[in-house]
C-alpha cells in the first residue's frame, strides 16, 4: 500500500498528475491551459527563483522588466521567430467591455489600431531596447535578464510540463563578436546544468540541439536534458546564440574601436516552472513527492502528537523549541526550514499530507519523545523499510547536531539515484536504425520504460536532416543534442552509413 | 548648481520625470502606457518584495500564483465590480496571427469563444478557487497572497504613478465573520503603515476612504496617504473589506459549527510598484533620489579613483577588500551591499551616477585614501555645504565599524524630515467650505504648495456625498481618508454646518 492510488509503474502520467494533485503543488484553473500554483508548488519556485538568481547576478546580469504586451509589428520583424510563434499567441484587440444588449463585450469602439501580442518571450521588444541603448563598444556586453510571465497557446497541456502561461526567467545579452556572444550562451548553459544538478538533484546532460530543434531565430540552440522516471527526456533549459539575426531586424548596431557601425551578436537563454515537473518526475515516489532538501519550502517538518488534552501545550512547547533551534541553523547557504504543523487534524493524516509533498525530515514527536528529550523521524527518501514506514530517533542535541548532515546526505542521494538511472539507461551500441526500430518499435504497452540511445551520426542537414526527423517521429522519437563532451573518432551514421561526425541522444520527450 | 537640470521648485512635473530618467529608475516603452523598469528601479522594488513578503508570510499568509487571464464572464459576476473595472481592460479576443494579403493579422479562424480580460486585480479568479476550497468552518481563515503584474488602460500615464501595466502585491483572505475578516483588514493595513515608515521611510496617515471613493465592490476602503514633496497626496497602500458581496456573487460558503451552510467575509488588499514614485516624491531633491538606506540596491558605494596607471591595480585591491569587508556586515536584517564601480568611466562622472541615483554613501576613494588606510565619503542625505560637496574622512577601521550606524542614522532623518514635512503641512484650522475655497481656490502657479487640509464633516450619503465630491472637484481636491487616531468631539460639519462625526482629510491627489 502506499500514499498515491496509482503507481508509476501502473500509469506513468496518472501518477503524475497524483503527485501534482496529492502534494497539494498545483491545479487546474477556469482559464483552459493556465494552472493555479498552490504553495508548496509556489514555495518550491520561490526558492528556484531565489538561488538562480543569485547565481545569474553572480555572473554579471541585472535585472530588468519589460511589458507584458508587445506590438504586434515587433513580432514581425524576424522571420523565423514569427514562423515559430505567431501559431500560439494570446491577441489584444480591444482596451474595453461594453454592455451589448445586456452583455458584456469588447467595446467596437475600443478597438486597437494595431494589436499586442501578449509575450510568449521578450527577444523582440529587449531587442528594440537594445537598439536604442548600445551606442558604443563600451556599452557591451550588455547582460540582462527578467522574471516574468509567459504565454504561449498550447491545445494539449499538462501542469507545469506544458501550460498557457508559464512563469520563467529569461535571459538576454549582447555582446560584440561572436566569440563574446558563445561565452555568454555556454557560461548560461553551465549555469543551469550546475543548478540543475547541484540544487535540484537532477543529472543533465548538456549539449547542442540539431538544427530542426533550434529556437526560431537562433543560429545554435543549447539545451540540458533530464531523463525521467518513465525514460523519456525532459527539456529543462536552453540556450541559445542568436547571431546577428536579431540584431539586423532590429538594427542593433554599436561603434567599434575603429569607429564602424558594426552589429551587435546577441543570446537568449530561459529556465521555467516546468522544472517543477522535473522536479516530479525525477524524485517522485509512489507516495508523492520526495522534494530535494535544498528546494523544499520546509525542509524539517515537526507533527506534534496532540491529543486535545492538558499534556499538548508541553508537547507544542517542546517542539516550537526544537524548530527555533534548528532555524538558527544554515544547510545550502541559507537558514534551515524548520515547521511545526500544529494544524486541526489527525496526527497520521498530517503526517501522511508531508509524506506526499516530500517533506525531506517528517519528525513525529509524542510525549514519551518530550519526556525523553529526544526526536523520533522519518527520511522521506527512505520511508520504507520493506512496507513499513522506518522511523528513527535520536537525543534532541544529536538530531539538531546531525539535521545539516541528514539534509546534505539526502539531498546527495537523491542526486545519486537519479545519476545512476541516467547513466544505466543510455545504451551506446545501437549501430543501425534497425537497431533503433527494434528497441523503440516494439512497445508491449503505452509508457514502457525505454531509456536512451546515444548513436554516432553524419549532422545532415535541410531535406535529408528533414527525413531524418520523419523516421524518428515514426518511432515517437526526437534527437534530444549533441552531448559537449564527444569521442574523439566516430563510427557511422546511424541513418545513412556515411562516416559520422558527433554522437547524439535520442529519445522520447516531454 | 545642482544635478539635475530642473528643481522641484521650478517644475515639480519636470522633476518628478527627469529623477525618473537620471536615476536610471524606468524608461517609457513602445507598448503604450507600459515601462521599462531598469535595474536601479527594479533593484527598490525587489527589496520591498523581499522585505514585504517577509512581513506577509510572518502574519500567517501563502503564496499562490492566479492565471493572469480571468474569463469575461467571471468579471461580470460583481456588479460594482465590474462598474469600476469594465472601462480599462485589455482584452484577449483571439489566440492566433495569421498573414492575411502579407500583413500579420489576428487570425478570425481563432476567435476566442469566450474573451479573455488581463487581471486588473484577481478578486473574480481567486473567489472561484475560494467557492472550490472552502468546505467547512475548519477552512477559515484562508488567507494568501500573489505577486502579480496587473494591467488598467490608463489613459493619462505616469511612470511608476500610473502605468497601464504595474507589478504588485495582493492579498486576499476569507473568514467565517464581519470580526475576524475586520481584523485581517486593519492587519494588513497596519503592515502596510509600518513597512511604508520602516522600510520606506515615508510616513503615512492610515484611515477609512469615504463612500465614493472605496474600491469597486467593497463595504470598507482603508488607505495609507502619503504627502509628496509638492504637497499632494499619494495614496501608497489599500486594504478592502469586501464583506459578503464577493462570497454571494460567486457562492463562497462554508458550513458552520452547527451544520449551516454560510457566507465567508472577504477581504483583498495590495500595494504596487507606485510606491517608488512615492519614494522618488518624498526623498528626491535637486540632485536626484535620495534612496532610503533600508531599501537601496546598493548601499556604499565606493569609486575607486583610477587614472589608468600602474598604481590602480593597488587601490582596486583596496576598495575590493574595503567592500568585502562592509558586505559581511549585517544591516536593517539582511546583509550589507557595497559595491565597487570599476566601470570604464571617469571617477567624476561616476560620483554624479551614484549622486543621482541616491545611493546612500558614496566612496571616493584615492591613492592617497589607500596609503592612508582611510575612506572619504559622501552622505547622499547631507551631500552639500552652501554650494559645495561635502565630503568625511575616517580611518577605514573607524568607517567599516561605523557603516551601519551611518545607514541606519540616514534611514532615520530621511523618515524624521519628512515626517516635520508632513505634520507642518496639515492645517487643521479651516471651519467652513469658504475657508477651503480661500486656501485652495487662489493658486497663482500649477503646482503650487497646498497642503493637505484636516476638517470636520457629518458623512453625509449618496446623493449628498456626490455633491461634496462636485465642491471639492472644483477646487481639484479629493477627500483622502478619516484617519484612525480621531477626537473624542467634533466641530460642525465644513460643508453642511450640520454636527459633524469625523475627521477626514482633504488635498489634491495623485
Amino acid at each position: 500500500m502506499h500514499a498515491l492510488k496509482v503507481t508509476r509503474a501502473e500509469d506513468f502520467p496518472e501518477w503524475y498528475q497524483a503527485v501534482v494533485r496529492e502534494a497539494d503543488l498545483a491545479e487546474l484553473s477556469p482559464t483552459r491551459g493556465s494552472m493555479i500554483i498552490k504553495p508548496w508548488g509556489y514555495g518550491i519556485w520561490e526558492r528556484i527563483q531565489s538561488e538562480l538568481d543569485r547565481r545569474i547576478k553572480e555572473t554579471g546580469h541585472e535585472n530588468y522588466y519589460f511589458p507584458l504586451l508587445i506590438p504586434l509589428s515587433f513580432i514581425a520583424k524576424e522571420a523565423d521567430h514569427v514562423e515559430g510563434f505567431a501559431k500560439e499567441m494570446a491577441v489584444v484587440t480591444h482596451h474595453r467591455l461594453k454592455a451589448i444588449d445586456g452583455v458584456l463585450k469588447p467595446d467596437p469602439e475600443a478597438e486597437l489600431a494595431e494589436p499586442f501580442i501578449i509575450r510568449p518571450t521578450s527577444e523582440t521588444i529587449i531587442g528594440d531596447a537594445f537598439s536604442r541603448w548600445i551606442k558604443s563598444y563600451r556599452d557591451l556586453p550588455l547582460k540582462l535578464n527578467q522574471w516574468a510571465n509567459v504565454m504561449r497557446w498550447e491545445m494539449r497541456t499538462r501542469m507545469f510540463l506544458r501550460t498557457a502561461e508559464f512563469l520563467w526567467q529569461e535571459g538576454h545579452t549582447a555582446h560584440v563578436d561572436e566569440a563574446d556572444a558563445m561565452d555568454e550562451t555556454m557560461l548560461a548553459l553551465e549555469i543551469y546544468r550546475s543548478f540543475a544538478e547541484d540544487f535540484l538533484a537532477i543529472p543533465v546532460v548538456a549539449g547542442e540541439k540539431p538544427e530542426n530543434e533550434r529556437f526560431p531565430g537562433a543560429v545554435r540552440t543549447y539545451s540540458i536534458e533530464a531523463m525521467m522516471q518513465d525514460g523519456k527526456a525532459l527539456q529543462a533549459g536552453t540556450s541559445h546564440y542568436l547571431g546577428t539575426h536579431f540584431a539586423e531586424a532590429q538594427n542593433i548596431r554599436y561603434q567599434d574601436k575603429d569607429g564602424a557601425q558594426t552589429l551587435a551578436h546577441t543570446t537568449s537563454w530561459g529556465v521555467s516552472t516546468r522544472l517543477i515537473g522535473g522536479v516530479i518526475m525525477t524524485h517522485g515516489d509512489d507516495d508523492g513527492l520526495r522534494t530535494p532538501p535544498a528546494v523544499a519550502p520546509r525542509q524539517i517538518v515537526i507533527v506534534p502528537m496532540l491529543r486535545g488534552k492538558p499534556e499538548d501545550a508541553d508537547l507544542k512547547a517542546y517542539c516550537a523549541a526544537l524548530a527555533k533551534e534548528l532555524g538558527a541553523l544554515t544547510v545550502f547557504g541559507s537558514g534551515l526550514r524548520a515547521f511545526v504543523d500544529v494544524k486541526d487534524a489527525k496526527p497520521a493524516d498530517k503526517r501522511w499530507d508531508w509524506v506526499r509533498r516530500g517533506a525531506p525530515l517528517i519528525c513525529e514527536i509524542g510525549p514519551r519523545d518530550a519526556a525523553n528529550g529526544q526526536v523520533t523521524f522519518i527520511k522521506r527518501n527512505a520511508l520504507r523499510e520493506g512496507e513499513k514506514i522506518k522511523s528513527h530517533t535520536l537525543a534532541r542535541a544529536d538530531f539538531v547536531a546531525q539535521a545539516r548532515q541528514l539534509l546534505e546526505a539526502m539531498q546527495a542521494e537523491l542526486f545519486a539515484e537519479a545519476k545512476t538511472r541516467l547513466e544505466a539507461n543510455i545504451r551506446a551500441d545501437f549501430e543501425t536504425f534497425a537497431d533503433l526500430e527494434r528497441h523503440y518499435g516494439t512497445e508491449d504497452k503505452e509508457g514502457e520504460f525505454k531509456g536512451w540511445v546515444r548513436v554516432c551520426w553524419s549532422r545532415p542537414t535541410g531535406a535529408a536532416l528533414e527525413e531524418v526527423g520523419e523516421r524518428l517521429k515514426a518511432l515517437k522519437l526526437t534527437i534530444r543534442n549533441a552531448p559537449l563532451a564527444q569521442p574523439a573518432a566516430f563510427g557511422k551514421c546511424v541513418f545513412t552509413g556515411a562516416p559520422a561526425v558527433e554522437e547524439i541522444l535520442i529519445a522520447r520527450a516531454y
